[in-house]
């Protein structure tokens, strides 16, 4: 019989084209998808990779991937179906900081899983992974952004199993596009 | 006749108690002072330091400081009063991702500036700061969060001056404290 468990793994240089995928299955579910910039090459070139022949997490819990840096903050864990050995799943993070608590933590900034591929208890799996990977470096947070009107994802992450709160006293601010160049040139 | 602009440079481990003198300062004013657990000892671990004898940003306009790292993804500008040259504000910042575009960013966690020295311009000039750092590392966005009831910084994060977007279809979610080991042993 074969096995039920899916394997989660971090992303290797060879996943780029699946991570894009789900990118863009993810953007057309959230109405965006003229939004995806993203091509395999700027994937390849920004996401902290692991090597081809290591298995992370390492023996203190902790990935085993590429330095993150400033350029390439991010590190990506894709989960491969159980029968197809497909990756079907990710969850693409970066590491954040909480002043109040001097802590730094993890915030997930896409999780996805293929549609054909819901209701095994995939996005959970992530989750789980993330957590434990907050726990390893005695972190603080385990955060991520839902759009307001996705109601079934705010009830899963609302859960007793996920035990997430909604921040909901807080909004964000961005400045990007041609907003980014002006203000950098402000005081000049 | 002395200089009224202020030198803003990354923190070294010297400004520490300067940081936490602000850090509560600004907890206090979001009426939130019982929430930090910053000390002297954990924001000494957890943020990328400039060494003490260089002046950063290097020539390529990136700041020179320590690695970040997951354990540390925190950098710290600070802001001299060109009068008494003490700091008397920092933006304390790490760098975020968006898949969309496949590009890294900055998030601002805490923009701060004491009471006595507002109304200088000193606030603009840290996000200015931001800005370049954002450009000179082909960034995508400057981002940060502000509490909703804060009318008087979120007029000023949506003038014509830094225009900021605010990014109201979205709400964070966040699993701290027990939700965390919680999380972690869900599937154990």
């Amino acid at each position: 019989m074969a096995s039920t468990t899916p394997v989660i793994r971090h992303a290797t240089r060879e996943d780029v084209p699946a991570i894009l995928s789900l990118i863009r299955e993810l953007a057309d579910y959230e109405h965006a998808l003229d939004c995806v910039e993203a091509t395999e090459e700027t994937l390849a070139a920004t996401i902290a990779f692991a090597p081809s022949d290591v298995t992370s997490p390492g023996p203190d819990g902790l990935p085993i991937t590429e330095p993150v840096s400033p350029s390439k903050p991010a590190r990506c864990l894709v989960l491969e179906s159980p029968t197809s050995n497909q990756v079907v799943g990710m969850a693409l993070y970066f590491y954040n900081y909480s002043t109040w608590r001097a802590r730094p933590g993890i915030f997930l900034e896409d999780l996805y899983v293929k549609q054909s591929e819901r209701k095994k208890g995939y996005g959970k799996r992530l989750l789980v992974e993330l957590a434990k990977e907050v726990q390893a470096f005695k972190g603080g947070r385990l955060e991520w952004n839902v759009l307001k009107w996705n109601e079934p994802s705010i009830k899963f992450y609302e859960s007793e199993a996920i035990g997430a709160n909604m921040m909901s006293e807080w909004v964000g601010m961005r400045v990007d596009g041609q907003g980014l160049p002006k203000l950098a040139k402000l005081l000049d």
